[in-house]
């Protein structure tokens, strides 16, 4: 694996245009994949410039990396997860989500205390997203301050984008809690110490609100209209969990009011789960403009449910995907998407009240255009996106007769070899080549 | 890899007793696992002598194999999964199960007619199976007598032991289907050269009843008592599937009718899916002792449904896992029993008749022990029992705290290392061993 460490390299490369050669696959649509077989990316400065079937005349004597008949893909945006639960993945799958939380989660998360062993850890986790071609995230950080900021200096280091948030909870007394004062003064700690990042910014994080006082709630609805920022938490993910909120906030009538009533639902919000939302909650996260992680993995192994996620579609909410590391035990989005169809498919056969399920198309557009456009980017490989770009081999499979693209890439969600991500790009950096290419 | 050729060294090894020392996770019973730690699995002559937390004296200047900190597993047993649909893994996912068999089931199957086609198939199918822990299987052939001892062959020098049954189906006219007579005489060739086969031999597999004439249920009915072999086949695996069986075969009230009044209905039968068995049906297969296999991700990924699993444990119904290759795309049975899992707590949360999901330890029971059970064997590593062994290492995953062996074996289930089965044994066989061990 290759970190490239910038310098002149760096510069080197921005004089000169990055040209794939490859079959470029996108999603411009939910309804249908855009492919290009032999076809080109070109991109400049870290920005596409566009995909064409044939190179543009201006770009004819400029070197070309020929990637075979590999695929070219959008890398990964990674909308929810929670970089210190990434020590416990895969564990603790037979409790359901207020009993996993206190056994497994907070103990592990208090351990960030340590900024040593944060960077430890987060230099493992930051590798395997990268590996797996992960170059976006939205994450959830624990509520150490100091750990955020090496959580976020670890991934830009290795070419991670995207937004992380220092976690507030300070409603609850306990091991891992904070006060109400300590969470207010951190936070802003923490802003204080964010703008030496260039590509990992802030993200407000009320670990979900029954976790926050109510003035912890309204501080951070102020923070987030004074300074623009962005806001990411947790919404309707299980049935216990949404009682609970109604019996701690007994103002609102429904839990996305909890967050509403504190300036934290607007345009520039980022919900996860929304398992168990309905009619009016629906509405109201499409009046707003909030955005929905949907996390399928997390939300089978903590028996929270499935989303309904096709009326989300149908009403127009931008749904994207979630690893939720480590409710669900996937890192890699090709497995998610897979795990978000497989969802799908359950729920319309067994709620009966359930439109049809979700395709290949359809999921790929959720986890690669829908994320684009929370980043405030066009669907697809749209000019002027910043590079995410990785390249795909799924030579080695066996197949059944000389397969379509489109049916070469449906099986990638199925089925690969594990080292078939060959290699990553974040802007204008190789972030990750496999050896042996 | 290393397929060992036996002769002199199998001879030598006969000899002396094999002493695997390690951490030994067996399932005894459904309700909790086995876990001996720093324990020893020893076999003699292919055959299990017995799990021990120290090494019995008469043992005691016997050569032991120290796993050290690895795990020491029953390798697995894949008890429904179509040789013939391996090319085709990962592929046709947006279809339904009628629509998919006839877009891409039948024309894959149909190459095989080309043996020497076949051998290169099946030898890159029993080499993945290998390499994932697999060492027994029931499996489906195509309709080819041929290309039907060419996997038997294929997989018994690979060192996976079982079941494999030449498919019959000769009721529908088509590019892929035999005549009555046909499908008789090619039955009985077929048969005739199962002989010379150790270790896989051969089970009565018509495809399903809507794909065999009267006649043909009729003959291989009479041909299984005859005989004393046994049967595999599909059950109430789809809605439309069950509607349509239920028009051809209007004497019988019921699908698993198709199969009793036949005379292919006792307690060597292997049923896979069972989703829409209704309490009739269930009731049925207890009585006649059938097995079910459940094929989790199949179902999911066809939109099958989920089978009620819990409902035929509680009746006492031995249940089973398979792959279903190419119905489910996951070839590792970790990967089936985190989705058989995972489709359980959908159906608790979904149906609101469903009783608890399935646990860690269950999963695992139905994955080894039960099928065990149809093999004429005891649960877990119990004496007597073929040595189907595998070495299973969690080095190099990160860890929240020191973890129990119960923890480090559950999460195998959901987190792996793509390299993480370090050796497999197959009776006297050490058929796979990763390089750099």
């Amino acid at each position: 694996m290759l970190f490239e460490s910038g310098g002149d390299t760096r510069e080197e490369e921005t004089m000169k245009p990055f040209i794939l050669k490859g079959t470029v696959v996108s999603a411009p649509t939910p309804h249908a994949l855009e492919i290009v077989e032999r076809g080109y990316l070109i991109a400049e400065g870290g920005y596409i410039v566009g995909v064409y079937p044939h190179l543009p005349s201006e770009y004819a004597t400029c070197p070309v990396q020929d990637m075979g008949d590999s695929f070219i893909l959008q890398s990964f945006s990674d909308m929810h997860l929670h970089g210190p639960q990434y020590p416990m993945l895969g564990m603790g799958g037979d409790m359901e989500l207020l009993e996993w939380l206190s056994t497994y989660t907070f103990p592990t998360e208090s351990a960030f205390s340590d900024p040593v062993y944060a960077r430890e850890i987060y230099e493992k986790l930051a590798t395997e997203l990268v590996e797996n071609g992960t170059t976006r995230v939205c994450m959830f950080s624990s509520l150490h301050g100091d750990a955020t900021l090496t959580l976020m200096e670890v991934l830009e280091r290795a070419g991670i984008t995207g937004y992380v948030g220092k976690v507030n909870m300070d409603r609850q007394e306990g091991d891992y809690s904070e006060t109400p004062e300590m969470s207010r003064i951190d936070t802003l700690k923490w802003l204080s110490h964010c703008d030496r990042f260039q590509h990992v910014h802030p993200i407000l994080t009320p670990r979900f609100s029954p976790a926050c006082t109510e003035d912890t709630m309204r501080f951070l609805g102020e923070l987030a209209k004074e300074r623009g920022l962005p806001i990411q938490s947790h919404l309707s993910e299980n049935r216990d969990e949404v009682a609970w909120v109604k019996s701690l906030y007994p103002n609102c009538q429904s839990y996305y009011e909890t967050y509403r009533a504190y300036g934290l639902w607007n345009h520039k919000t980022l919900m996860a789960h929304c398992v168990w939302s309905d009619e009016e909650e629906l509405n109201a996260i499409r009046e707003a403009g909030v955005t929905v992680v949907h996390c399928a993995d997390s939300n089978m192994d903590l028996r929270s449910g499935v989303a309904p996620i096709r009326r989300m579609l149908d009403r127009g909410i931008p749904v994207t995907l979630g690893s939720d590391i480590a409710g669900g035990e996937h890192i890699s989005v090709f497995d998610i998407v897979a795990s978000t169809i497989k969802a799908s498919k359950i729920k319309y056969v067994e709620d009966g009240t359930a439109p049809d399920s979700l395709t290949v198309s359809e999921a790929w557009y959720m986890a690669t255009s829908n994320a684009n456009r929370f980043f405030g980017e066009g669907a697809g490989f749209a000019p002027g996106n910043a590079v995410n770009v990785m390249v795909v081999s799924d030579a080695g499979v066996v197949s059944p007769r000389p397969l379509s693209p489109h049916e070469r890439f449906e099986r990638l969600m199925y089925r690969r070899r594990w080292d078939c991500i060959r290699r990553v790009w974040s802007g204008e950096r190789l972030v990750f080549s496999r050896e042996d290419d």
